[in-house]
């Protein structure tokens, strides 16, 4: 009884759907059938009206809210934001989060088996666009009996598909919320996850993506997430959390000395290999590169033009790796346009990470925007 | 006759001194005998009052002006700044570069013979701090005969010399001149100069310094040197120089092509091997990182009390390696210590880069600070 009086999300499993048909990729290629894994929190209402979708960064997955298992020890990647009484409430609210096509974690990737070869795709797979991964997700939710959303919300490459959600299914959406997002990644961007891919490259046990998975390229791997790491801190995190302090572990004259803030680095990176397919990493890399609203389309404007809904934008003071600037650049166009659209520049020492670490921070607009759709 | 037409410096050789003594690093070891490279442009008046020294940054040399030869494509890497009638005026001033000791372009570094082993030092070289260079370029100067500074002048890892020169050696020097330079190195800088490590480390060419000086680690420290340049240029200059354009040559949907950027790093970064040494670049980074002017002082207020010339500082608006607010941060001090401190933020595009790239930006105020010296 005891854990009903919190607001904890309750034990949630991961479901998969099968989705038997060929999607036509941006690429022109075909790929299917699909399976996606996603969860859901809270109940769909009677008119299936109350359903959000919340979409997920690079790295992250279908797990957003509550707990596997009594004994798990973290919840979801967004647990603090969803639960009952919580910012996306399940009292309310069937919230759903479902695992991109492309990644490692139930929904089909690189791991995933070939069926023209029986094997896994490995760099047979295709190059998906955050476009293709808004695609698959229309599938699913077809399946699943949702034809309207309340909101899409999420952060980084997630801000980038409730973006895509709002352009493409327009008839589908009533808002969007794109937090710490951007029209199209910028070179700097793409130069830092430049970094990462022939940080895996130079790793021998790579082979061209041919290792086995019990064999990640586990060097390369880490240091490629080292390179991420710090895009997605700030320099303020950083002196905030290390400072320059030196590892009381090592000689401040020895040549492998390090600094903590290298100690954590190298540890984090270490530990990521077993949780994720480096395949995976540098196919949702690619679609963050490729990633520009405008694809297609004639420019931004023209992109733009399509979201019709109302839209919510955060962006955060200390993001050095999708900057406000770049938020602002799609603000600005919605706003000559005349589009019912709300901007907030959050004061937040956290970097790009700022989004998962202070949402006390912008939710409250979150909570009065949700509110107003209402109404 | 023709090149007397031209303001450049002529042709000039890179020198070297041989220092027959022991220095005491201030990691406690020995270094010695030293070598220095150094170059020299312009004449020492008879009194000996007329020498500026030049500090060179990471991978700087002692060549900042003139050709090698008439055949030379490229110039020395300051030779903007460096000749008859510019800022640092070779009719007026004996300009001296030297080659910091830790390098491998000429100086005493981990390319040299141990002389307790008679074999390379690589890995058995001491660690050295900015503090032991500056010691070293003093025991140059006094070999040649030089007891007076007009300024010390550099960017970068040169700004960090020039410092150090100001508050060890206030007899000497009349004034200095740091340029996007910090008091101590950033968590943020430390954590790029730890993916560069990581970079060489996981190179199995590497073998922990022990590789041959033709099978140089070339893919981790190409990769490493990328780091770097990112580092060094900035989301403006990015989008300047690159924006998103896509590599000519490859498919957007080709799991290997590259953005424009991408390539870009990729060749700089293959070139590097083959112009410096692995090892000595890892060494240089330690250095970098460990750089804190209050080192061995009760903080940076009794280190900057020692400072009693002088001193002008520049910093650059997109520099976000030593940002601004690093420069500041000692102009600061200086100040409240009523110190004759002088300091102008410049609005350059070109990131940490400026000084080299944009020397006109703030090269008026350096012109002008050199004129108010002589009166």
């Amino acid at each position: 009884m005891e854990r009903n009086l919190t607001n904890d999300v309750q034990l949630v499993t991961t479901q998969t759907i099968e989705i038997d048909q060929e999607l036509r990729l941006e690429s022109g290629r075909l790929l299917g059938p699909l399976t996606l894994a996603y969860e859901t929190y809270g109940t769909l209402n009677d008119t299936a009206s109350n359903a959000i979708l919340v979409t997920h960064a690079w790295t992250g997955d279908a797990h957003a809210a509550g707990r596997h298992s009594e004994e798990d020890r973290k919840p979801g990647w967004w647990d603090n934001m969803i639960g009952p009484g919580r910012v996306l409430d399940t009292d309310k609210y069937y919230v759903i989060c479902s695992n991109v096509i492309g990644s490692c974690k139930g929904s089909t990737g690189p791991t995933s088996t070939n069926p023209q070869t029986g094997r896994p795709y490995r760099l047979k797979f295709p190059i998906v666009m955050v476009r293709d991964m808004v695609r698959a997700q229309k599938l699913m939710l077809d399946a699943l009996g949702i034809s309207s959303l309340v909101t899409v919300i999420g952060g980084s490459m997630g801000a980038m598909q409730a973006l895509e959600w709002g352009i493409h299914y327009p008839d589908m959406v009533r808002s969007i919320i794109p937090i710490a997002g951007t029209g199209r990644t910028s070179p700097m961007a793409i130069a830092l996850n430049a970094l990462a891919r022939q940080a895996i490259y130079n790793d021998p046990l790579w082979k061209k993506g041919n290792y086995k998975p019990e064999h990640q390229p586990a060097s390369g791997f880490a240091l490629a997430r080292a390179v991420g790491h710090i895009s997605f801190l700030s320099e303020e995190s950083m002196a905030m959390k290390f400072g320059r302090r030196f590892s009381a572990r090592d000689g401040l004259f020895d040549f492998f000395g390090q600094f903590e803030v290298e100690r954590y680095l190298e540890y984090n990176g270490n530990s990521f290999p077993a949780r994720f397919d480096c395949n995976s990493f540098l196919y949702l890399a690619k679609a963050l590169d490729l990633y520009d609203v405008s694809w297609n389309f004639s420019g931004m404007e023209e992109a733009l033009e399509r979201l019709d809904c109302p839209s919510l934008w955060f962006a955060f003071t200390s993001d050095w790796l999708y900057r406000p600037e770049q938020t602002e650049e799609v603000v600005d166009v919605l706003q000559k346009a005349n589009k019912p659209v709300t901007y907030h520049l959050i004061d937040s020492d956290y970097g790009h990470d700022s989004f998962l670490v202070e949402p006390e921070k912008f939710t409250p607009y979150v909570v009065e925007f949700l509110r107003q759709l209402e109404v």
